[in-house]
């Protein structure tokens, strides 16, 4: 390649990003070398400290800047009521609806046996535990509606049932916004069995 | 947002580059969380010092991480033939064809009055400089056959016609791999003109 080394360095690490080729990378790294200085310095600081400072809250596995995330340090919150999810990803988009008030449990995936996901590679136990120790009074299960996110659900629920819990799970329907002749069977299904009062 | 704060600041920063909104921001981030750690630094470092280091080269304006480009420096290059490029792209296209064996000249834009890029806002008058100074023979305009390419590929030739150099460009024609029922009229009928013996 013709450029000079610094330059080639940083094409190669950028290529190597999911969704980057070589081309899209040389095209990033070229409109970085117009930017300021300190644009390019603060993006490279940002990616240290959060490599350095991101890890996963002890109680919860959130995402967490210190041993315990936001969330589980909010007193405003109901620590009896235990949003199950399957990653930092889903937990912000039930945060995003603005209604939870409860705490979290991620379990950094779905059980999915084809792919060797079991129960002891998901935070399941802890989950357990946490409903031992921390007098949870109702475990929501927000799981993705997929065959994975099902079987999870399923499983979780059954061995919830040797505790004194209550477990619930999201409700199935129609998004908003769907047009009803776009919907699958399964979801229609669910929606007319969960139909509700106007 | 949820994500502790260096994971969102990193998600803002990532979200400002072109191409990447927050929603492809955030899957980034969230990749990036998942890599070594090593990776990372990697990837921060080589951004730091690709801003630090690299700038234009002092003769030929190709980016360079020192005063003069590695081509310039070349004792095997010829001199005397200099080809003209838009920008540091366009001199990696032309290097890659492993055939041209001169110098470059990287102006760094294309003539474009509606966007108010004259003369002066592009390298023409280090290039006139170099002509006198540096006993150029040839001058090659590898510039785009675009409306601001063609501009400014006559602009530059004919200012050169009082200096003695012979201007020449890349032929313009049918690219290989190219259907000719999908070329344009222009392009054919260039193909036509510089027609060449088999």
């Amino acid at each position: 390649m013709v450029f000079p080394e610094p330059l080639a360095r940083l094409i190669r690490n950028l290529a190597r990003l999911p969704g980057l080729g070589e081309k899209s990378a040389t095209r990033l790294a070229l409109y970085l070398l117009r930017r300021p200085p300190e644009e390019v310095f603060e993006l490279a600081e940002s990616l240290k400290e959060m490599r350095e400072k991101v890890r996963l809250c002890e109680k919860c596995f959130n995402f967490s800047s210190g041993p315990r995330c936001d969330i589980c340090q909010d007193p405003e919150r109901n620590p009896r009521l235990v949003c199950v999810v399957e990653d930092p990803a889903a937990l912000a988009s039930v945060e995003a609806s603005g209604v939870f008030r409860g705490l979290y449990h991620v379990l950094h995936g779905l059980l999915s046996p084809r792919d060797g996901i079991g129960p002891k590679e998901i935070r399941v136990s802890d989950l357990l535990e946490r409903v031992r120790r921390e007098k949870i009074e109702e475990v929501l299960l927000a799981l993705s509606p997929t065959v994975a996110g099902e079987a999870t659900a399923s499983y979780i629920a059954e061995i919830l049932k040797d505790y004194p819990v209550k477990v619930t799970r999201l409700a199935c329907g129609v998004p908003m916004g769907m047009e009803i002749k776009y919907a699958d069977r399964i979801t229609m299904k669910r929606a007319l069995e969960a139909r509700q009062p106007l």
